[in-house]
This record gives C-alpha cells, structure tokens and sequence, in this order.
C-alpha cells in the first residue's frame, strides 16, 4: 500500500495544491492520501474524481507524528535537500508499504529524522506536486499510466479531439 | 530552446498554481515561461528564484493565439486527452526548439487544433504541474536534474540534514 501524507495543509490558502497532490496521488497510483488538518472540502472533491474516473483512493485525516509512528512499511519524505531519486529509487522499490510525505513550505525539522529517507527529485526548488509525480512514476516505472481505473468515465486518447466514453448505468 | 505557455492563469485565484507551473518549468531545465495575463507578482517569485538559485529562466507575457502562431518550433499541448507519452515521446524529441502549451482547467477548443501535438500524461485528471514535469522528464530523459545551475544557493544532498551551500559574493 502506498499512501501519501500531506503536511502542513491550510484550508484557504492550501485548497488548489492539496487538491493537486491528492489527484496526483491517485492517478499515479497510490492508495489514499492522509491530510493533517480536516478539510472535507478536498476530500469531497476528491471522492467526486475517484466516483466519476474509477479505482479506490481514499481521503482520511490524522495527525501526522502519530501517523508516520504507527506507519509499518518504508517512510520516505520528499524534499530538494534528500538524497537524489535515482540513486535510492532501487532500494525503495523492495518495499511495498511506503508511506510518501510531502510538505509545504515550511515542514517541522523533525520529519527529516522520522523518516527512513529524505529523497530529493532535483536539488533544485519546484513543486511538492511535481515530486510526488515523479517519485510515483520513478517507483512504478511509467506501469501506472497503463493501469484501468475502471471508471464511469474513460478517456479514449486522441491527437485532434476530445473524446471521452461513458459508460451506462443500469 | 524550450518554452511553456501557461494558459488562463487568473492572478488571484490561480497564484500559486502558476508560481509551481513556472518553478518546475525552471527546474526542469525549460528557458522560460510565458503567461497569457500580466501578472508582476509571478514574475518577480520567478525572477527571485532564479537570482539565488542560479540559470537564466526568463518569465514573458503575451496573447496566447499570438504566440502559438508566430512560434517557429513545435507545439505540444498538454492534456488528458490526448496521445500516451511514451508514444510520442521519441518522435518529439527528435526536436529542439518546443513550445509545451499547459491550461488551467478549461481552455479554448481552438488549442486542440493549433499544436501539432496533443500529448496525455495518462488520461486521468490530475495536474497540469504534474503533466508538465513527468513531459520534461521524459523529454530530458531524467538529465535535467543533473545540470549545474552555478547559483549562489546550492544544496549538499544528504540523507538526514538540510545543508545548504551559500556562495560568497566579492
């Protein structure tokens, strides 16, 4: 199982981002992600994609020292100062349980030791969405894009239109 | 030379949307981004970034039917509808000079028909922040994050620690 662990999300000013990391979350094949603030705006939002598009992702909030403590499998934390993804993405692709930690801006400096990895995508600055997507994709390598969501909606690719198949219900 | 185009960025509402499109842009080794709206506050974030962290990513404004039309290059859209990567991915890397065209949650049907590409990071929803860096890092095969960006900040991977090395300016 792998879920995602959202740090530091605040309602207002967060909405768009963690809306962003949960549907990254989802599509790039994790399980479920955890918020560390209640916000059942997102999660709304997020179990009207999983309805519509299919699979299983599911939105709990927790607080997240708890979490990481009880967490069983591999923690791994995304950060621009970690170690760089494609000299530990072997090593961390034995495990099946990982538990993904992303933050925002700021994150408690106490994460960087209550996880077994720091893992940079790029020592660079950018985006938590962008290193979610990449960790994801590093750790299925690219299967995740072949997966059938099974959904109501299914998208039949294209280079000209938008053609989008849905199915009846009955 | 690589260029995004950002599509109906909506200053107040998509800030920080735009601001990640732009740094993942940077990070990921595109010479710039143009955005559709006059916004000084992306571009100045941008600006800052790239001061302390090195490069020479460029932000611009300008009418997006305008810039598609005049680029000399090839056009990419981004967008779940459209054709696998990784089945196009080869073909357009035979190319140097990429206008990577990314939209906000509705853009005009024109578009589809403007580009010569129209290219899916899977056909789920998610991010068009995540599109961008799963298209870059295919297109870069990974080698952007090896780049030197000779900037005045530079991290010090590790495994447990934040260590940053500052440049002394003379």
């Amino acid at each position: 199982m792998i879920v995602v662990l959202r740090l530091g999300h605040r309602p207002l000013r967060d909405k768009r981002i963690t809306t962003h990391v949960g549907l990254v979350a989802r599509a790039f094949g994790a399980d479920g992600m955890v918020l560390t603030v209640r916000d059942d705006k997102i999660k709304e939002k997020l179990d009207d994609v999983t309805n519509r598009w299919g699979g299983n992702f599911f939105v709990e909030f927790s607080d997240w020292e708890d979490y990481i403590k009880r967490w069983k499998g591999l923690k791994v934390h995304l950060t621009m100062y970690g170690l760089p993804i494609d000299e530990v993405i072997s090593e961390i692709r034995k495990y099946k349980d990982i538990l993904v930690v992303v933050g925002a801006e700021k994150v408690p400096s106490k994460i960087f030791k209550l996880v077994d990895y720091n893992v940079a995508i790029g020592n660079q600055p950018h985006s938590e969405i962008a290193a979610l997507a990449i960790f994801l994709d590093r750790y299925f390598e690219g299967n995740q894009f072949k997966r059938d969501f099974k959904g109501k909606f299914r998208i039949i690719p294209s280079n000209h239109s938008k053609i989008v198949f849905v199915k009846n219900r009955r």
